[in-house]
């Protein structure tokens, strides 16, 4: 392994052979090909490209730096979940136990929030008590015993992608289709799952703004993943808005746990419905999309994904009376409601904008190290469609401090566009890909 | 500066301003930019490139990363020459006294040996006592008092380049022409230099293999270093074979006295001439080529040239006796005379090989720790366009060991070709851009 000779192949655009993509993964993780000389690869290959074979080679490569989880004991299909990540996606949450419910297990492992969008186990640690770093013996027996389990990246699992991103991140090679897809499978691939269902984000408040890289993203994500022996599909969904009507860690688990109790906003319910229809198609559950959904709707109604969840959060270490009584999740101390300033329809809200606000708040981070405050965030009172008022409710603000929620006020009132007519109702799911 | 949105946008392929690539140079050398950021810069640059007006402002932005020197007290127009590396180089030992003593100061900071072209500073140490690491002051007053000084890269000149050509070096991102540019004359335009001529080596020993890059790298240095206020010119010269006889430090230095002496092979003195004249004009000493090549041949014929030299020698420290006598110059341990495998005319030896061979045997180093054996290398007994009878001598290898001598003997022979046509004669200057 010459690492040199490595980084000028794929500077000079020329094709890597797996051989050579795993020696140098390998080479990587022990220490022997420098950090200056693995992100001088990452922009040749971030510029010149990599294939679909040269993708799966990476992926394979990342996958094996690490442990790779088979799960033995769990007998039913196991089917995972990703999103490239949205504002106020908090689906994973009531998914998971959904979906369990349903007779697929869901063993999950998640993500912190970084940049403008959150991340899962934020949201779920607001749950007093809860733990997301549970060891893979543990890991294993809850979603062996529970049906669903929940948990972080461990040091041991694809440790080549989790060097590799911390590098992507400080040398602009983020935003690269073949990067992006070795990272996510590389890690999925290690949780021990048959099937993956990918929510590709797709407008103003994702990674992908617009439809064709959304589109260039979940062809490749399905097309690697089967090629490494997985049954996968994506849904392309809208992220021009908030989905449903939080942003903020306790506030995102309270409308989680809404949906849970058979209610919730109605983008945040059917989105969760619509993947959790494709995570039993692919983990071989059903086989119409009707089928799957009849059997999702009675899991939410007759309260068994509810009493799934419940049992999650206590095999985690979570309080299980949050479940029953979403009061008990942090409160902020202050809040402040801003009212429409004008009567009309709200026709558009900057996911965005409202995604970096909320990390001013406190509700995420902009270096790995930051703490967070659970309670922080926004409730939007009224959301793409909805008629308003004029001086009636639009958003409340939470923050720990008065001060703090003013001083994102007319920031946050400025990512409301109200118009007089009503737009025109948006699809959740913009395209399906098996 | 943000390094992040700075590596972004030489990714997207837009252009950076002066300031912007000020901020980073200052910024790396300050160390707030990492090795890992700046090598995806490089990357991003060498595969997107750089604009002339790119090029000027990162040469400017290298210089002014260090000290910039001026010498006040030189009265003299003062010109250095660059060589960008071939085999058998030894034009600048011959070239710098022979220049000052026809009325032109030479500041020359020179570099040593690595990958197959020898380095200017391992010649002069051959001589016994020769000091290359002298300090500005100690400099200035040599290129004042005898009118050439040729000295090692001080730590305080160009630290930007420094630490971007040992990145460069490890990354694969040396052959790039905005990036040799800018390393090539941030590090000439610190020497205190009102002119500069360059010697683009061309041809299978060079770094540019052929024409059309070596042109590209020419017009380039000529262009950037006159925007940045000097005169500039360029001879793009044939190296396609070894330049002169010698190929190793001793034996290289024993040939530049040898030219000094008004003998020495006849490319090796017409290669200094020509190199000396064009050094002439650029210094305002002569306006006419024939003029200069008269000045420079009577300072041959009449010893004044060689006298400027052994002047320099004894104020850098070196055994002055040398100069009248190279036998004192270190002599190797072994030879091994190879003869010629059949008679008819040399029509090609290879460079590059022999560059390679003569690191095997002592003559250069892979790595910049490495010692050297002064003492090493080859003596061409024959060379292009010379008849030679099979049997007689073709090539003397010079090592520490007879055992030495032998490893790299069949591999040397390899690098003559005879034929029984005389070949057709090359120039040796191909092109000459001003």
């Amino acid at each position: 392994m010459n690492p040199v000779e490595f980084v000028r192949k794929k500077r000079d655009g020329q094709p890597h052979s797996p051989a050579e993509l795993k020696a140098f993964i390998d080479a990587f993780v022990a220490g022997d090909v420098a950090d200056y000389q693995a992100s001088a690869w990452l922009m040749a290959a971030f510029i010149q490209g990599l294939s679909e074979p040269e993708t799966l080679a990476l992926t394979q490569a990342m996958l094996h730096s690490g442990r790779v989880l088979t799960l033995p004991s769990v007998q039913r299909a196991r089917v995972d979940k990703h999103s490239t990540g949205g504002v106020g996606d908090k689906i994973s949450l009531c998914l998971a136990p959904l979906v369990a419910a349903c007779g697929v297990a869901v063993p999950m492992i998640s993500g912190r929030g970084l940049g403008h969008t959150g991340g899962t186990l934020d949201k779920l640690e607001a749950i007093p008590g809860f733990r997301v770093n549970l060891d893979a013996k543990r890991f294993e027996r809850i979603v062996r015993d529970v049906g669903a389990c929940l948990i972080g990246q461990t040091a041991e699992l694809a440790p080549a992608d989790r060097r590799l991103y911390a590098l992507r991140d400080v040398t602009a090679t983020v935003e690269c289709i073949p990067l992006i897809v070795a990272s996510i499978l590389s890690k999925k691939l290690a949780e021990g799952i048959d099937g993956l269902v990918l929510d590709v984000k797709c407008g103003s408040g994702a990674f992908m703004k617009d439809r064709k890289s959304a589109r260039a993203l979940a062809t490749a994500l399905v097309s690697v993943g089967k090629r490494a022996g997985k049954r996968v599909s994506a849904l392309i969904t809208d992220m021009s808005a908030p989905i449903g009507r939080t942003i903020g860690n306790a506030l995102e688990t309270r409308e989680a746990i809404e949906v849970l109790q058979n209610g919730g906003p109605a983008d945040t319910r059917a989105l969760t419905l619509e993947l959790g229809a494709e995570m039993l198609i692919v983990g071989k559950r059903c086989k119409q999309r009707e089928q799957a959904l009849g059997l999702l709707e009675r899991a939410l109604s007759d309260g068994s994904a509810l009493a799934l969840f419940r049992r999650m959060v206590e095999a985690q270490g979570g309080d299980a009376r949050t479940v029953d009584d979403p009061a008990r999740l942090p409160q902020s101390k202050a809040q402040l409601v801003l009212p429409a300033p004008k009567s009309g329809h709200v026709s558009g809200v900057d996911a965005y904008a409202l995604g970096l606000l909320a990390i001013e708040l406190g509700a995420g981070r902009t270096r790995a190290d930051q703490r967070i405050d659970p309670s922080a965030g926004f409730e939007l009172r009224a959301t793409v469609g909805d008629a308003v008022e004029r001086g009636a409710a639009l958003l409340t603000i939470h923050a720990a401090t008065r001060q703090k929620c003013q001083s994102v006020a007319a920031r946050a009132a400025a990512t409301f566009r109200i118009t007089a007519r009503r737009p025109r109702p948006r699809p959740l799911v913009l395209e399906r890909l098996r």
